[in-house]
């Protein structure tokens, strides 16, 4: 306002789900870590060195060359029919009319939430889940219903409970789970998708992390086993790029219909550019030898931060746990009750190691014994010596 | 639902704003208009032929060759910071701090109604307006005021009925009005300004059309007016490539606060490689010269399209009258109160030509004597050709 008191009270005139608009406190601590000799293991990113650049400019070429004015044009707001018919493909029980391209993951769960939640109403998520996905349900003024996850990902008991109390909405990451790396065993899958069908809630599947597999056999996505009760979320995020902002609902064509009328509302639509170029590049074959590429570059930090982590963590009189991820990017550490992983972070980042906090996991305060590791973008030299300077603070932190 | 009755009864589960989410009824006519030889001045398109493919190409190729990783990486949810200092370079007003970058100004409108919107409250619009903006405002349950509208843009003893009923967000197309052609007279843009501070009411101003002047003088914009109570949208969709879904909001970082929070919550951020490739493509100095050559493209087009409507509506006795923009793609045709556009329009598909009726434009059903034309994507020979079959099917249908 103006010293006159004329103008606006932009606070005062905010509408009310701002108050539960939350920054992600992910992205302080990496700003933290931007600056001296700190290793990081607290960003979620991808690993830059293996994002396909010339095969971008190649695909980017034939684009401009071939239907450059299409390319840079508006288009549908369903997305583009060859890149959702190359969706479709993947998922056999759903038609292209199942496929909904949106702007990354993160819009697809907002899109979801938007259509499907009511202020006051409850979502049932995994305690510690990702924080994103916090994020984009709370401006819809909800609350939520804490989950048990465990090394075969999150309990089916402890799910019923949620939907018995009321949850209208069930968020699960099945594979290599964001942050505790677990996998959703065969047996729970089919028990969360019955739940979800006996209490009549959908289940958004967030899955940016299943191609990334690297040991034993793939598991059958919730959308596959259950396209009646299941909204799928795929994307391009972690396995081409993440800066085309390019991903994918996949459901049944009544889950969709209200999400392509939220999409149109949104944004329009996704970068057409950005879509062709995918689809271009999908078609030359490349995605699966990038996958490869990437999930044998992740493979190999994965066991080396495991060893790092047993050297310094492993006696087994230190109190401390760790899980073993069969793929995706994450190991979610615990320690003694008496470790306090908050506390800790500043004195672990002035010695030179950074990670993110559990705390920033859970829906609700309180838990903060367990931290996220990343190991997709630090290179051997800095999971050896940062492990080392992380293990000489833990160890002393408990 | 499965036969056995278990499963998700999706429109039942849906949110109750899901009922507000109305298709656009534009893009069901671009449907119709895709089949056979329909001359169509309905759809808002830019016209492709002026992309400039291959300076896309060359800003392309420098960004993959010089910083390839960086363009294909996640990035900060604020949006690049080159691309946000050219943005606020055009405003002096404000620093970067008030430049939030979004995915197309659809986004940006849906932002602001996220974060200024609560349900029930009232946001005054002109009527008729863009359908694009009453469709971002209304899932926020939010009901319209509607304000007159003339050839010197919105009036402002009628904006100031509107505060004064209690709406609490003015929305307003200050140069070359979607669908009137108007552009808001100076005298008009101070009253507006003082109404919104006299009212402590926020303005969103629309500008997608601002750079595209063909005569007469550049008017202020209303964020440089009145920085303190407007947020501004400002787009690449109209002067460079709407394909890229890239536009910005500029206002008072007191405004942007929550913004910038909603827009990590519904889709991270804007791509890093079309805001990169934008960023060069401006820095070349092309978009001055790009818009230069659209401006002339689509001066020349609507100065075709108001000599074929003198020829076909001019006769007085027939009651037409149409706005003479001086810039951006639309022209408004109103008809004598007899005239019903709606009833109309699949008479005038069938005889080849489309347009689309004024009732999409209004907030509330009921007026049915206007129409939009758009020539921004007609050849000389079709404004020719369509004109002379929509003067047939509107003076006979009067």
């Amino acid at each position: 306002m103006n010293s006159d008191g004329r103008g606006v009270n932009w606070s005062a005139r905010a509408a009310r789900r701002t108050t539960r608009l939350r920054p992600s406190s992910i992205r302080e601590i990496l700003k933290l870590t931007q600056t001296g000799e700190v290793i990081s293991f607290a960003g979620g990113l991808p690993a830059a060195e293996l994002f396909p650049v010339a095969a971008v400019r190649a695909a980017t070429d034939r684009v401009l060359t071939e239907r450059g004015r299409a390319a840079l044009q508006y288009s549908t707001t369903e997305g583009d029919a060859g890149l959702r018919e190359w969706i479709a493909a993947r998922h056999p029980q759903v038609g292209i009319d199942g496929v909904q391209v949106v702007s990354g993951s993160q819009q697809g769960l907002d899109l979801v939430a938007k259509c499907y939640l009511d202020p006051g109403d409850s979502v049932a998520v995994a305690a510690p889940t990702y924080p994103g996905a916090l994020r984009s349900f709370e401006p819809y003024e909800v609350r939520f219903q804490p989950v048990k996850i465990d090394d075969d990902g999150i309990v089916p008991e402890s799910l019923e409970a949620a939907l018995a109390a009321g949850s209208t909405l069930i968020y699960v990451i099945p594979n290599f789970d964001n942050p505790t790396g677990a996998s959703l065993s065969v047996e729970r899958r089919h028990a969360v998708v019955e739940l979800a069908r006996a209490y009549g809630v959908p289940i958004i599947e967030d899955d940016p992390y299943g191609e990334l597999r690297f040991d034993g056999a793939e598991l059958p996505r919730l959308v596959d086993l259950a396209p009646d009760v299941v909204i799928h979320a795929g994307t391009f995020s972690k396995t081409l790029v993440p800066g085309f902002r390019l991903a994918w609902l996949v459901g049944s064509p009544a889950a969709l219909d209200p999400v392509v009328r939220a999409k149109q509302a949104a944004d329009l639509h996704t970068s057409t550019f950005t879509q062709f170029i995918a689809l271009e590049i999908v078609r030359s074959g490349l995605l699966e030898e990038q996958v490869d590429k990437v999930r044998d570059h992740y493979r190999g930090r994965r066991d080396l931060m495991l060893d790092a982590l047993d050297r310094e963590l492993g006696d087994p009189a230190l109190g401390f746990r760790w899980t073993r991820p069969s793929g995706g990017m994450f190991i979610w550490v615990s320690g003694p009750d008496s470790l306090d992983t908050t506390a800790l972070a500043r004195a672990a980042i002035a010695a030179g190691v950074a990670y993110v906090p559990g705390e920033a996991f859970y829906p609700e305060p309180g838990q903060v014994s367990g931290l996220r590791l990343s190991y997709s973008v630090a290179s051997p030299d800095q999971i050896e010596s940062g492990i080392a300077r992380l293990g000489h603070i833990l160890r002393q932190g408990t």
